[in-house]
This record gives C-alpha cells, sequence and structure tokens, in this order.
C-alpha cells in the first residue's frame, strides 16, 4: 500500500511534512514530491498548486508514477453550510464541479457525457474517518463539497453552488482529484477544514485562518494515516 | 517516438481512427485507447471526454501510462477573431484557462501561484505545420487559444475572453493539455476547425459543423503524422 496525501498549496503540506519528519524530495513533473517510509506504510506527498488542472495533474502523477493505492485529500475550504464555522472539518461524501457548464446543450450543471454530476468518496474510508473524529473527540461534519476553479467570495455566487449542488462547502481542487481516483479505482478521501464563508470577506478571512485551519485538517488525516 | 493524438469527443478522433485502419483496443483509466503501429511510427489515440479535468487526466494518462513523447490535440473550436470562420483551421501559439480567477487575491485572470497565465506550444512542431499547410494549399491561421470549462454562447462573455487574454478561439481542453505537456515536458500542438462563433447560435452552429470541422483538423493532423 502506497498512500497519497495531496494538499493544493505548500501551508496545506506543511503539518504533513512536519509530522512525518524525514523524507525523500523528488522533482518531478513541475512539481515536487515526498517519499517517506511513516511508520511501515508507504506515503507520496505533495500539494498540487492551486486549480483542476493541476490537481488533476498531480492526482494522475501520484497513482501513475509513484503508485500511490489510497489517496487523502488535505487542505481548506469556503464554507456554504451555516453549520460549518471557521477550523471547522468537512468530510466529503460526493463532489461536483460547479463551473462546468455545458448546458447550451441541455445538460445539467456539472456533466459532461460519460461522466457525472457527482462523484462520491470512498465509503470505508469515510467509516475510518468516523472512528478517528470519535476518538479525537471531534464534531466531523459529512456534507457534499463543489469545486470550481474560482476562488468564490460572493453571497450571491455562493448560495446559487449550495442550491445547485446541495453543496455544504466550495474549494478549487476536490472534485478533480476525485474524477482522477474514480477513473483509476483507488479509493480516496476529502477532508477540508474551513478557512472562509466564500462572502465578501472570503480572502480576508483566507488569509488570516490559512494556517491554522490547514493545521485542522492535516493532524486529522495524519491520525487517519496511523489506521491505515 | 509515440505520438499521442487526442480529441475531447467521439467525433473528433473519429476521422482519425478511420484513416489508421488497424489499432488494438484498452481500456484503461476510464477511457478507451487505441494503439497502432503506423507507417512505422507508435501512435496512442484517445477521446478524453469534454473539459479540463478529463482533458488532463487523459494527456497524463498518454504520457505517464502508454509512453507518448509528442502531442496533438485535434478538434473544434469557437471563433472570437472575425477572420476565422466555420471550418478554418487555427494553430494555438499559447494557451491560457480563461475560466480560472483568484483574482480576488490580486492575480490576474488565468493565474495561480507557479503556474503562468500562458503555456507556450511547440515551436518546431508550428513551424512543421506551416510546411503541411504550404503542401495542402491551406490557409492555416495562428492565434492564442483560451479554454474553460463552459461552452461559451454569449457574445458579451466572448468578447470578454478576447479581451482578456487576446485570445482568437475558444474551446474546453486545449490550455490544460499544455500545462500537462509542459509539465512532463512532452512538445504539443493544438489544432481547432472552427465549428461556431461563441455567440446566441453557438450551439446550433456546433451541431451542424462538428462532424464536417473535426474532418478537417484530423486531416491536418494525420499529414503532420506523416511528416513526424
Ligand atoms: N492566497 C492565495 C490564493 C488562494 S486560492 C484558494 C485555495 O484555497 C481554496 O480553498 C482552494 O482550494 C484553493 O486551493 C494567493 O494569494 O495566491
Ligand atoms: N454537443 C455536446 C456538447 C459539446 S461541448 C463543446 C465541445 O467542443 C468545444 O469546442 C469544446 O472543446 C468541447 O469539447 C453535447 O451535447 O454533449
Amino acid at each position: 500500500m502506497t498512500i497519497a496525501i495531496m494538499g493544493a498549496m505548500p501551508e496545506e503540506i506543511a503539518p504533513i511534512l512536519e509530522k512525518v519528519g524525514t523524507y525523500k524530495t523528488t522533482k518531478y513533473a513541475g512539481n515536487t514530491y515526498y517519499e517517506a517510509d511513516y511508520q511501515g506504510v508507504g506515503l507520496i506527498i505533495a500539494y498540487s498548486k492551486i486549480g483542476k488542472v493541476f490537481s488533476t495533474l498531480t492526482a494522475t502523477t501520484m497513482c501513475e508514477h509513484f503508485g500511490a493505492t489510497t489517496l487523502l485529500f488535505s487542505g481548506v475550504a469556503g464554507a456554504i453550510s451555516p453549520k460549518l464555522k471557521i477550523g471547522d472539518l468537512i468530510v466529503a461524501t460526493k463532489l461536483a464541479q460547479h463551473d462546468l457548464d455545458i448546458t447550451a446543450f441541455g445538460h445539467p450543471f456539472g456533466y459532461v457525457p460519460e461522466g457525472a454530476v457527482y462523484v462520491e468518496a470512498d465509503k470505508e474510508l469515510i467509516a475510518l474517518s468516523k472512528e478517528v473524529a470519535k476518538e479525537m473527540g471531534k464534531n466531523v461534519q459529512e456534507g457534499i463539497i463543489a469545486t470550481g476553479d474560482q476562488f468564490v467570495a460572493d453571497e450571491k455566487r455562493k448560495n446559487w453552488i449550495g442550491e445547485t449542488f446541495h453543496a455544504d462547502a466550495l474549494e478549487m481542487e476536490g472534485a478533480s482529484v476525485a474524477v482522477v481516483c474514480d477513473a483509476l479505482d483507488v479509493p480516496f478521501f476529502i477532508l477540508r477544514a474551513i478557512s472562509d464563508a466564500a462572502d465578501m470577506d472570503a480572502s480576508f478571512s483566507f488569509d488570516e485562518f490559512l494556517e491554522t485551519s490547514a493545521v485542522e485538517s492535516a493532524e486529522f488525516i495524519m491520525k487517519m494515516v496511523d489506521k491505515l
């Protein structure tokens, strides 16, 4: 088993590398990959850079080139659900691309032929996350995550995404990683800690809470690794 | 040398498979890949399905799993430049993602940290395309292609993309393929034949001209293969 641990930004994987301690650094496919033998488990760790294209490339590379057999994503997100506050954790049950739009041909938002609006995350990993949450005494919510190539800082757009996709949180990489893992038959898990509310103040909130929220998410992911 | 020939939709690769004649079919990574030995050159052919995520996955898979060392994309596009009419060919000099937007953090449209707004196509392949155009007696235009996960059928949006990225045509896969090839150091070439004008009538025009325009693009690509 080789577990991929992926983030989008340096801040999202820094706490993971710190916890892992010793690793081998490899430059590949325009990115830096960190390989570690962590308590007998092979890890491959990287941040993809922001957005759907870079995250698709990195997830595919982790599976195809580095042989990842399970993928865990750790990062931050904007809240749509009013139940999600700064620092709260959300586990994706399924994910959709909110900015995919060929509705001019009568298709629903998020859909292209031979694709699907939603991709479901691995049920066993979600079950495992419940055990971890219990042990840590953490309240972890489950919900739908919507992904798009725009940082949303606009109440109206956020509400549209919430209504159209029944989404509870939004970010810029989850659904693309989901598409890759689904295609390659690699079980995956997407965890996000809330950094902002995707509203007018989102960019300020993001800058303020990126690091602390990223740590929340990373700590939880490493507890999951302990159990895999 | 293994040449990848990629489209987004079945109609875009059908004329290529027809021309190639004999090939081996492999199901992999949620897609169908066609391998052929064509006049002594190894070809790997596939359509990715529509959009940035699927095209990123397919391009990466063609390089990482099937060993492609050059990638040629053949397909259709909407015209922005008034000089491009239905059936006309455009060769991408460079490509950008028009729907990538973290401008809330003061970045330009199409940019994320450690990325670039534009990715340049391979200059030797562009030079080769000029020879081919000459031999075929075809008027092939060069220009900037903008890619996004929306089928644009809206004059206002089209004009915004044209102005913001100095783009001459728009489609839904070119820039993502460019990002992959750039990261993996694989020379690439993006050719599109115009199917519509990205305006109010775009979806009707697309449906009417998809097949004939796809053939225009495919025939040109196969002439390039003859010279590689
Ligand atoms: N501060 C950065 C931009 C962050 S975009 C937002 C990221 O976090 C979001 O939740 C997405 O998943 C992105 O990866 C900058 O200025 O470049
Ligand atoms: N008729 C299809 C939708 C085509 S979207 C447009 C495609 O062509 C465009 O130029 C993009 O590159 C896309 O691949 C359908 O109804 O599903």
